[in-house]
Parts: C-alpha cells; structure tokens; sequence
C-alpha cells in the first residue's frame, strides 16, 4: 500500500509552508515517509539551488532538514498516541532550534535524500537526528528541537 | 559615501549562491554592509516565504542568517589584514556549522534585520553571531562557524 505523506495530512491552514505545506506553490513542497523506524525524503534541487557553482546552497539544506524533521516529529508524536495521522487533534511541530553541521559540499544535479530518526519525545517537545546523503555519502547532519504547536498560537485573522 | 555591499565583491565565479549571489536571478540577492563593528542586511520576505500563516518561514531565517554570516566573516578577515574587499586574492568562506534558536514567531509584512558580530578569527575559521529582528523585537538568534574556502576548492568545469 502506497503511503501518504506526513505533510499531506497538514490542515489545509496549516499546508502553505515554504518547505513543505502542498499549497505553497511557490515553495519547496517536499515530502515525508516512514522506513521503518526512520522516516525519509527524496528532493531533487533546482539548478539555481546554487551555492558556489556545482554545490547545493547550505541554506536548502537547513530548509530540507527543518522541515522533514518537524514533518517526522509531528509523525512520531502521532504514533507515541497510537493513531493515525488523518485523525483529530491535529498535531503540528515548529522548529525551536536547528543546528546543521556542513560535513562536505553537496554536489548539484542528484536527488538528495535526507533520513531522520526521533531521539527524545519528552512532553510537547521532539528531538530529531537528521542526515543528508547525495550519492550515498552523507554531506550534512543535523539535529531539531520541534515543539507542538500551541492550540491557542494566533493566526492572523487576513490568513485564515 | 555609501558602502558597496560585501557581497558585491564577490568574483562573478561565486556570486551565484542562492542566499546572496547578485548573479542568482531566482536568489534572494542579500545586502549586507558594515555598521560599526556589527553588520547588517535587511531583507524584505515575499509573500510565498510563509511558514504558519502570518509568519515568516524558519528555513529562510536560516538562510538569511547563515549567508550574513560567510559574508561577515569575509568582511572581518578583510578588516584584520587591513585591506578593502575588492583586493586580491579574494576571501570567501564557507558554513561549517549553523545553529539557530527561535525564538519568537517572526511575522509577516514587515522588513527583517539581521545584525551580526564577529565573536573569534582563528586561522582560516570566523565565528560569528546573528540575531533577526522584526519590529524591533529580536526574533531568532544564530551562530555560524565559518571557514576560508580553500584555494584549490574544485569547481566543476562545467561550471566555469
């Protein structure tokens, strides 16, 4: 059975990330799958995605790890409860820190794939272990603090 | 007299990073200039760089911090061998690490500053500090460790 991606649960209102939201057209709209007890992402940079020419710019890098990993932390909060992700309360992660280490320039024109694992689930709180592989070799690792998203956060009322 | 941005050194090989690089005509083409002895870029996110709805998207955040910051550092290690920018040979730096805190949602509609300062020069490595801010309120803080490009760095032919 083909598996839906985590983003493709978001609420509508919540789906029009730069990363990852399905309704940001603009945006980089990656998603995010299960493996087990990893998840994974697949994201194909664009040719301007340049940072000295040849190599992947270390700021997409940040935006793929980011989101994937809130994206894996609102997943795993999902299946600490025992339920899937179609079901209410929606839970939703933002990012309260994000640390990358840049291990080697990432070459341009291959996939990337960024595999992420949960390291704590502490509460609201989700720590997540992320690294990015191009051509099988990890280029960057990174870690993401992601905390639920306040029930209450206000939305600006022009947004919704 | 007004400052030429340091990015607007940079030789034309490496000014097409998508963070800064003035020859990136999908890029975000940021500005950063001296202010004493912080630095500072302003950058004003278009609408599609949204995370939650109303607020700005952490992954630009990052992008804008971690090129502020090579783009510091390039400028500091100019400043401690005392002479302009556009001498040769050139310095240019690349993210060995990046660290970000967030710690507000920052929103939408409004210029975003980031100020940074050099916290060390040792050898070829600048770290430096970032903070964003929108509306006067400090929104995220970052830290950068940067490091001098090496001379024979390759750059695909293909790309020359």
């Amino acid at each position: 059975m083909e598996q839906i991606a985590f983003q493709d649960y978001y609420p509508d209102q919540l789906s029009y990330c730069y990363g990852c939201g399905r309704l940001n057209e603009h945006g980089l709209q990656i998603k995010s799958y299960w493996d087990g007890d990893e998840t994974v992402c697949v994201f194909q940079p664009r040719p301007y995605h340049t940072a000295i020419p040849g190599y992947v710019y270390g700021g997409l890098i940040a935006s793929l790890i980011d989101c994937h990993s809130t994206g894996t932390a609102a997943a795993a909060a999902y299946r600490a409860e025992g339920r899937p992700m179609d079901t209410l309360p929606p839970l939703r992660f933002l990012t309260a820190s994000l640390h990358i280490d840049y291990l080697r320039p990432t070459p341009m024109g291959t996939p990337l794939e960024v595999r992420a694992t949960v390291k704590e689930i502490k509460g609201r709180k989700v720590v997540v272990s992320a690294a990015l592989y191009a051509l099988g070799e990890v280029c960057a690792r990174g870690e993401v603090v992601a905390v639920q998203m306040p029930e209450n956060m206000a939305i600006p009322s022009d947004h919704i």
